[in-house]
């Protein structure tokens, strides 16, 4: 058994899904980890991680107008609003979704279903680089 | 230091939770791990994992209803509807809830409190399989 | 490779954030754990984990006041009331967050970013007593 680390850096340019699944799964597969789990984390407070369907990108557009309705920037009530509307919903969004996710390895592959894709959530509108930490623990 | 997967199919009949307690424990059981930790995973976008009260049915029932009213099936800017009214809602419900869940072993047992258990949260209304993968990693 | 338990008691007094971070570190530290991961589970199904902005305690106030928006104490459809006004919704605002976290640990640190904080979210009221789970995975 072995634990190994690994970081990707995400490029950003505005709000909304980026596929990292190919990503994650070429920094493990450079180790020979055949048989384990791996652990991504995002190491920020206005993006996050999920774990959505990566067929039709109608499906994820549709996600990301929820979220824009259901965390509204210009909610009267948030005080915390120095960065701009989009400050404070990026946190409340992120803490709505996830910012670790752990996933099955199998024979050096993810045993991710048929129809999952893992994403960073995007929160914020300007161009940000994003930093995930990915952790195989296996064999 | 070992890894075991294992896999559990779960036979769905329609929205709401369904208790897979028993069935994670008697997978990991079986191997003779004493001490670690237990990753459940579900391999679909539009079914997710919660950890609940496990108590008292009213509870499940006020959840499944919120969930009903927090994201509805008739919202009208979905585009992503081929599979009917329940698609979309149901991959929101997933992204606002897990799609793994890691809980602790001790002595064989998850560390679970007393009130909690670990329930598959189905979105759809058809009948489903339903496939989870449970990683164990410990010794 | 080695795995670890240890727990946390963590006193609450009414509904809000409460940072345990350094808590948390120094649980792993002791047992010179330099590689690895940590796991962090809450025992209950009335209060849940979330990674939070920890500089600005007007976006952890946001935060608060969104959920006691989004999952009101007084929806007249929630029928599981018996412990009073704050119990349902403290079951949904824990499905809608955390029970686990996983996070990575190289040279004997969690690897937050610089504005990540680890925090049990309390969704009662009255005093409790929380118990908070930690295992460590590493070597």
């Amino acid at each position: 058994m072995h634990v190994y680390h690994s970081q990707l850096e995400v490029r950003t340019h505005g709000k909304g899904l980026y596929e990292i699944t190919d990503q994650i799964e070429s920094k493990f597969d450079k180790r020979g980890i055949r048989n384990g789990t791996v652990t991504v984390f995002v190491q920020h407070t206005s993006c996050s991680i999920v774990i959505m369907e990566n067929a039709d990108p109608t499906a994820r557009r549709d996600l990301e107008e929820f979220f824009e309705r259901l965390v509204p920037e210009d909610a009267d009530y948030f005080t915390h609003d120095t960065e701009g509307s989009d400050d404070m919903p990026s946190h409340i969004r992120m803490v709505l979704t996830r910012t670790s996710e752990t996933i099955p390895i199998v024979d050096g592959k993810m045993q991710l279903g048929t129809w999952q894709g893992i994403f960073l959530f995007e929160h914020r509108r300007a161009l940000h680089r994003r930093r995930v930490f990915i952790t195989t623990i296996g064999e």
